[in-house]
């Protein structure tokens, strides 16, 4: 399973507070973080102003509530996610994200997974999809206010012109505790048929189920 | 680069002696060598029948021929293509491929990627989308007679239902150099950095990237 | 699973045919094949006599046929069984065996798997015990006629001195499609639970763990 | 080598003040810790209690005493130990350990090696007897009071239910720094062939075994 | 590309006040950190020595300022380099570096690559060259005051003795992200074609290579 | 080690046949085998010459004689080694070997280590030096008659331009069992201590590192 969408990620209070202060909160060029990208463009919330700090806990706690965020990142570290906003003219050409980033922590993040939190309702701004490129193909990604999609970092992948309207969404970056992006996918696989049939199968297959996981697990973790 | 489509494998000749090949051949029930399948309603080509070894060796040599195809599968072995065909109610349920294939070599083939080569036109039949499930996406490919997909056996994917006229494709099954798919797709994107720009870098900058390309092979590769 | 025992791999007719082979051929000092071990006191089937042929014919055809065979080894290749004796005063002292052996093929086997056949009655002869060493601990094995036990080749093990009767036992080597021991075993086991459940769970999560343990054996496999 | 066996992890002292400790603490059911473990039947020191921080300290500094320990594990965490008890009829059945544990610090633990620590003279209950499986056989573990067993998380054990007396231990889990038992058995051997032997050999054959040695333990190990 | 030579690392003005720090501070025996060494002769700065936490400073500066040292090592710790001399008579004869290192902080540091920052004039003394052997063949170093060479600790390496003058160097040892000094030369070069290529090639192929890169590092970086 | 320098590979005769079928045969521009390279200005043997069987022959057969030869590369093939002449003006820029070569077998032959044997004597001509680069250092090779260097496919080295005289050489590429240089290093090292140390340490010692050295050989080679 290479993509995860969650669509009620957010709740409605969660999501009213959000947009009031995106709507009053201080906005930078997008190259502000990426000073030399001539695909990026867009407008993202200043790190400086006090809206800064409570968004992205809004946004941080949520993400730590479902368990199938848990099951299918195997999540270290994720970052503080960040409002950005497209207006009409402004995308984000394509582009694959940097493997290491400088989260203000003690160390770099690894960008094992990237996420986007939708905001406005899709039928308000015209463009503004996600496109993660597979060959000639592209699966595209427009959610309800509130839904999240979780995607490989690796992937090669586009925000699509907005035309009309706003595109508002927050943005983060998670480090899992399963480098590969195969490995984690077939630990999730397996882990799901253990949570859904681990008391159909009798307690001794169930055991060996739960072992070979915990071995791959141990095998595939980087330690933390 | 996940799916690699060559929209004219085939020419018309091709497409057309394979056509008369089909109307005029025994095909026995898919389940023959997939017993125990629920999932499987199909009809596939006898390999008793003499249309079997011409269809084969039509399919199999075009495969051989697009630069594209070598440089996106890194192929060690491809089976013989074997028509198939879906009539109204018939389906492949969703399912991924097995590993190892008896072929009729002195060795079985591990199959990396799957190929279907689409023989009908796609207007003279409903449903039949070949359908390759990422999470709750799929991406489905429905082609042009003549055009082939190329997409990882790994997958899990399903032939959707077709519900009026016939789907006639031809399918295989190709063991790459390169058993992993993030591996061969990452040397792939070199490769062809390599090929689109090796003559605009400089002679020394060509060499390191040819030299990190062919240890990346020699890595990645399982020997032959 | 480190170590797979098979009580009745023979029948009582190919016992007593081995048997009889066994004594009426020539054996020879067991050095003839390790000719600097100090370690290594029995006798083997001299492999010009005519019963060479024909006795590990008959162990290579048993050990083809139990499905937990293959299920537990991966066979790519299995060395034509030699039957060995040991009488009083015999043994053969700890150590690990070859990596690599030529078994007159068209390259050298690699020993994942050793394999000891049982043909002699226990009760016969004092001593004589397999002894596979884990630590301080040993794990001994010394079977009814017919039985089998399969080790791993990377263990120290080590044969018991005869101290009275006569051990004939047939001993091979095989080369499995999965070189780690522990990558065998965890495939091993996730096998049993698709055989032994495959038809309690949901064909939704049987084709799930069908494709994780595809992608397990792809991955670990060293192509045959 | 699988398995450590320390026969005087504790000297008397020590393993009298933990009889005492145990004696007076309050300990609660093992499914505390594992609430949906159906195999789980035994007692185990409450963390809360006041000897929970002085006996694990007893424990963990004797773990950390032992050269042999440290060359077999390359510890990186090991966890406070705690005391549990099997009274008659408790037992655990055959489980194999959760690959990552909290155990109070900044990040989990991964349980690479599970470790036993008796403390009840074995004359003095029936049962209790830690088992390890390998396949249809097991190994198993009863020492002497003040004994300790290392042995790999991820195999499949047990605890032999307690017919009569008390079984009263300590048990702990061990980070190493080399997370593939093969690998961390291979570089224990080496080791120990340096140390023995690294004064009869030439200094020249010394610095080539030292610097296998060392390379192996960089490229095995997980960074510190 | 196996070393790197950075000839201007320290500038004059440092050049000077390490001379002067060392001309003043206390030396001791090598064999102090190397207890058992048969093969170290040299004198290096108590780490008592107020010298000590300057000099370290003054050269661990140096080595984070160069964007040539942050590309070729990728750096996740670099030790407090340590100002060491070698006499008439001193040598360090043929070793490897122990593969981690207690250098004062929370864990122990991985020595990955090793570092000689030569201070003296070469002129002034005989001998003295630091030697990576290379099979039968040596690569010698004996640079200008302020140069510095950076080698993989996993080669067998030497001093050569000091004949006459003074030999005084600072050495150090640095953790990589990347343990595997094969993976690390590969994803230097390719990361050197893209910094000098990068506007060179199409943006989309700019795109490409970061892609390779940024997925290289991600596989083989350890996490921090 | 990362070079092997076999000195005397060929004897006087085989020096003198090699010359004698040099000088009489058809020799063909470099570039007939790698067309588009800008760098390779040089003369080969023209397959077709029947001095071509010959003198391959001879430098295969010689090529498989030395133990020191078997033991750096664990060879699985050994392309027919050809003939190839420098006269003034001519060179080879710096390259790197491609990684997957056609020499005539049922698969393409991977290139993990490349050989020169030296025929004519140094002092007759001026240039030719087979030149490996390392970072800003080159190791250089220009050896006496019959003398032959085996060094790394994977590098990147050239021939310096001959300005007098001519440069006699056959050249020949190797697949090895093992096909990362590091591991196939390590394994050199132990084998070489094993060998000559073998009998100096006790047996219980030389079986676990002969253990040792099997488990590596098993797990790094690639099965045949």
């Amino acid at each position: 399973m290479m993509f995860l969408e969650v669509p009620d990620l957010l709740g409605p209070p969660e999501i009213a507070r959000l947009r009031e202060l995106a709507g009053a909160a201080r906005f930078v060029d997008g190259r502000t973080t990426n000073a030399h990208s001539p695909v990026k463009k867009n407008l993202q919330l200043d790190h400086g102003d006090p809206a800064y700090r409570e968004s992205a806990a809004i946004m941080h706690a949520a993400l730590m509530r479902p368990e199938q965020v848990r099951a299918f990142v195997f999540p270290k570290f994720i970052a503080p996610p960040l409002l950005t906003r497209h207006g009409p003219g402004m995308n984000y050409g394509a582009h694959s994200d940097a493997p290491f980033l400088d989260v203000g922590g003690t160390r770099p993040l690894r960008s094992d997974l990237s996420c986007t939190i939708f905001l406005n309702d899709p039928a308000t701004y015209e463009g503004g999809q996600l496109s993660v490129q597979l060959g000639a193909r592209h699966v595209e990604f427009k959610l309800q206010p509130g839904g999240a999609v979780v995607y490989p970092s690796t992937t090669i992948h586009q925000v699509v012109p907005v035309t009309s309207g706003e595109r508002l969404v927050g943005i983060t970056f998670m480090e899992s505790q399963i480098v590969d992006q195969n490995h984690r996918e077939l630990l999730y696989e397996l882990n799901e048929v253990l949570a859904l049939e681990g008391f159909t199968i009798s307690w001794e297959n169930r055991t060996r189920l739960s072992h070979v996981s915990s071995s791959l697990h141990r095998m595939w973790g980087d330690g933390a």
